[in-house]
């Protein structure tokens, strides 16, 4: 049997990258300000039954790799059982050497649950099923006690503003839990007027959430605004979009009004009153998020739902994603000098999904730093399908040639499970082997004095002070 | 004189790169399943009588270097005799440091020819011109004998649809000769709808090769799928196209009916009519592949015939293309998903050219990965441009993190020559130096009975199998 | 106090990459063949007055850093003295590791003035001011002090077509200084019809200092020719043209004619006219370029002045600038084939600024190679945002693989400081560092004989050769 490969010091290749990682990055604490952790789960302080309802249970990570590997929708997202959905998941890991998801396995199966004598097989699958399931009867791998082990001091939630925000409030009103857990405004569905099965519902429970008869476009600004206000309340910092791609085009209020009457009757609209509508009210999200202080996000490039055939039978988010390849420097560039020209331009995260344009994106965060704010526009961490070693060195990488690592916010899990948090571990020693590298090879001085504190100020520092928590 | 670079460890930078290489790679069969080797010079067992005829002739490659380094056109395509072109070569040779030739150069004389003492410069290209031909005048250095020196044990060549096949019936019915020769479905000219010079008589041809009277649309698809079955027939099992990018326009039978008599009259079409002429096609062939099992193969993204001037004097594939940069993420996505929607989307191999596009190419496959056939939708081997050490290591890079490494295929010539077998050699070693590497660095278990057994389904039993070739 | 990292084999990471630049590439001349230096600035052999002056003063590049740490626009470009500013700029720079500002200040520390017994950063700012203010104020350190320090033999400044070039004049005529300065002709307002503020007042000045009266299209031609005549007999032998992208649309005389008179009424144009207009004034420069044997150069792909509020302020090249991604490849490859046709494609050079096209630049540079002039199409070196460390390896490694590295022009400024020539040092150590490095990987031949001439070449002998100066 194959003990793991996650020694002490994975990733880890010269002595300046080890120093660097165990002395300066491996104990601060984690701020994960962006995920898609249900918060009633921490409410509840829910425990799972098996590893296959912690780690299976909404990954479409995982399903993507096992029906690329050929194993049946049915042990994916089907009516297989627990046990037969991990037994497909055992034979499916060896097929993932050299894919994240072979690193991230064995760095979960290490931490919480201390695994590291073999490595995850069809062989080894019954005793890792039976030694986890163990554990996770324990009071110390219920969600709550998962976040502490993982010494977790902030997340921030992604939430949609008809939410009530029940779970968050019952969290913080809880004395015995000192995790801040906070919401993120992410109105997407309030700009899916290419959707109108999807829009006009969400229209109606915002006015019902917001308890405003929203009759126009001026109403549904005012409930906008009441959930924003909401959130900010029960500590929101954050707001979140998702984007293909920006367009510069805006409407005038009359034609907002005009299009948002279209859309509440049913009627299919244009193109290019989608991208008016989208864009005007994008803007209309981020003035509130600069008049609050507030952190905006934008999650650029996904092209969603690809296969007609199965998100017909199983929904969004299933794994039938991938890259767009749509121009976006132009338009985004407006939209941010829009916002700029009249000083309303809130602090911003662009997280790009297309490599291609990493270099674009990064260059962009440049035209709209105010020398107030330090770090104020960032280029955000290597996102979703450039979650993983490759993803991350290049994001650091183009960060560094072209704006500054030393102001980076770090890390974030944008994940559904519990069991993410390691990805905070695999970012630190990723970029603690890049500076340690360079140290070793004098692209670097080799003065930990000036490295250690940049690596603990991007694993943890930068990210407390930019968002205004209260840690 | 300096030995050549081309050692027992070339490219293998590490222990366990080379025990990998050397004890599961090295000795596997080669299926060359996409090449454009003439079956002609295989059913005849053709020799050629100098290393000018067969390293020079038709190799595109060479002469865009030799034209970079100011080498006249006489010594590429003009009427300089072999041995001025082989000279004026070996003066180039110096100057392609860096460049892919320098590795294909002394690989290819390194195997089959042993030359290994020196380098390819003018004080050495004399002695290995007349060693080279020496050999070439023997039987093991026959087309053939070539193929069977290094260890191919099939091939796919690349084929009109108006091809009669004879010479790969000649070479299937030949007992003495058990290499598989299988033809490959090109039906590129039949969609050349945007040149009518190209288009007309290739029809003409194709309704004589089917005995077919095509008189309209229904009657050309008739033809087509005779020949279709032709090929099955004959033991085909690939099709393949080159396209420069998708459209996301799809034409009625009724319109396709029209722009068929439109083109066979000769009138100039729109350029919405040629691109739902294309797309509509392209998706007829795709319905052919799906119904027979075979495998369809896309190469995206080339730019041809840019220099008017050379095209003029010396037509097509004489190095005068280049890579686009279209926009093909949605319209790819809407073609592969109007075929999966009912069900008919046969396995797939898509050939990125632009490696500004690797990502979006390799997360598409993802969207069609069915759970029924492994690895059915693949992401191909660096292409054209990118058939290099820096293209394939991105290639298996970019796989790997969005993908699985493990069902890849692997490599293809996609070559005229019969020295280029070695390609096989360098991407074996180019694969094992990044796993043995990673075993190395802790960032892969040190295990080689996990990873042993990888490096031999990708560079054999996976195409092996995936093809369904009578192996 | 921490010495610098800038030691003798900076970036040489192996004994044949330390041997290569000591004994091959460090003690070569430079040909600095495009910069924005001020040629009155030679002509006068200014001298500074301190490190603020030499250093900050129009430096976009360090601005854009502090913006991003914070640091207000006072100290930057406003009415803060040297010395806060110098002092603002120590305290940022120890923010900037991993940035090439990193390398670069430290770099230029070292050389010309030899202080490397110290990082800057706020401790040492004071020490560092007095001491380079000292030297400043010798003759060795004037402008002319510091290009003979430099080994440097010939400057191309960056040159309006309305200049009269009196200062380049008066340094040819001095013979107590023997670098050659010569002009480039950098028409880009002429094609500025996209504004007419610009484009209009320029067309004046053209006027004036052409002495033609400027009436129409065909005297505007003429007048430009009379200045290009002018700046060929001043010795230029270089134009240059900043471009986003290029059109594949032209206008005939007529309507070249009409948007003439249109722009000079001050109607604003169609985006129609004004792409006709800018590829047709685009395609009769390269004319006059390749009748006099002239290199024309073009800067494609950088999105200038993405800032509205700080535009307005501060004017253009202040730091709000950032790559496009505009699709290139098509309308590009028609322009060069335009020109090509006829057989009066110039010599060119093709500097990419968004690295995702790096591979569609590289290979279009390979359809119009003409076999009489080595390395007539060239590869740019790495521009402005790719002007660093990884954009440097990258090129190289692109140009490598697409082309003839052996061909290539090498390294330039592009800089409007006299402080900048370090950076073909640090250009000639990566060169080295990759050429050395493979030598030792076994991936080249170990032969000094054949590698060492070539690293030669790109430092020097190219750029002499190729661009007919008079050295």
């Amino acid at each position: 049997m194959t003990a793991t490969f996650i020694t002490e010091n994975f990733l880890l290749q010269n002595d300046d990258a080890v120093r660097l990682y165990h002395e300066y990055a491996r104990d601060m604490p984690i701020v994960d300000y962006h995920c898609h952790l249900p918060p009633e789960q921490i409410a509840t302080d829910h425990r799972f039954q098996n590893l296959a309802q912690i780690w299976l249970s909404g990954d479409h990570y995982k399903w993507r790799a096992m029906r690329a590997a050929g194993v049946a929708e049915r042990y994916c997202t089907g009516d297989a059982s627990d046990w037969e959905k991990f037994e497909k998941w055992a034979e499916t890991v060896p097929r993932t050497l050299r894919n994240p998801l072979y690193h991230w396995t064995h760095l979960e199966l290490n931490r919480p649950f201390g695994i590291n004598d073999r490595l995850l097989s069809p062989e080894t699958a019954q005793g890792i099923w039976d030694q986890a399931g163990e554990m996770l009867a324990r009071e110390d791998f219920s969600c709550r006690g998962i976040m502490k082990q993982m010494k977790v001091v902030a997340v921030c939630t992604t939430d949609d503003p008809c939410d009530s925000l029940q779970h968050h409030q019952a969290i913080t009103s809880d004395p015995s839990f000192d995790i801040l857990v906070l919401p993120t405004f992410r109105p997407d569905k309030g700009m899916a007027v290419d959707n109108l099965a999807v829009f006009n519902p969400w229209v109606d429970r915002l006015a019902e959430a917001a308890d405003i008869d929203v009759k126009g476009y001026a109403s549904f600004l005012e409930a906008i605004r009441q959930r924003h206000d909401h959130f900010h309340t029960v500590g929101g910092r954050l707001s979140d979009h998702g984007v293909e791609t920006f367009y510069d085009a805006y409407a005038t209020d009359a034609e907002m009004e005009a299009v948002f009457q279209k859309a509440r009757a049913g009627k299919e609209l244009s193109s290019e009153e989608i991208q008016k509508f989208k864009m005007t009210l994008l803007y209309e999200f981020a003035l509130l998020d600069h008049e609050k202080g507030w952190t905006q996000q934008f999650h650029i490039g996904a092209m969603r739902n690809n296969n007609t055939r199965l998100f017909a039978r199983l929904g969004p988010d299933t794994g039938f994603d991938s890259m767009g390849d749509w121009s976006v420097a132009l338009p985004l560039s407006r939209f941010l000098d829009r916002l700029d020209r009249d000083d309303r331009l809130a602090k911003t995260i662009l997280y790009n999904l297309n490599p291609g344009m990493n270099d674009v994106l990064a260059t962009m965060i440049g035209n709209f730093q105010d020398g107030v704010t330090a770090g104020k526009m960032q280029y955000g961490s290597g996102w979703w399908f450039l979650d993983q070693k490759d993803g991350m060195e290049r994001q650091i990488e183009v960060l560094s040639n072209q704006g500054l690592l030393s102001q980076f916010v770090g890390m974030l899990t944008d994940s559904r499970s519990f069991l993410s948090y390691t990805r905070h571990e695999y970012f630190r020693r990723i970029l603690c082997n890049l500076l340690g590298t360079e140290m070793e090879q004098g692209l670097l001085p080799a003065d930990f004095d000036l490295i250690g504190p940049m690596v603990q100020d991007v694993s943890y520092h930068n990210a407390a002070r930019y968002f205004g928590f209260d840690l």
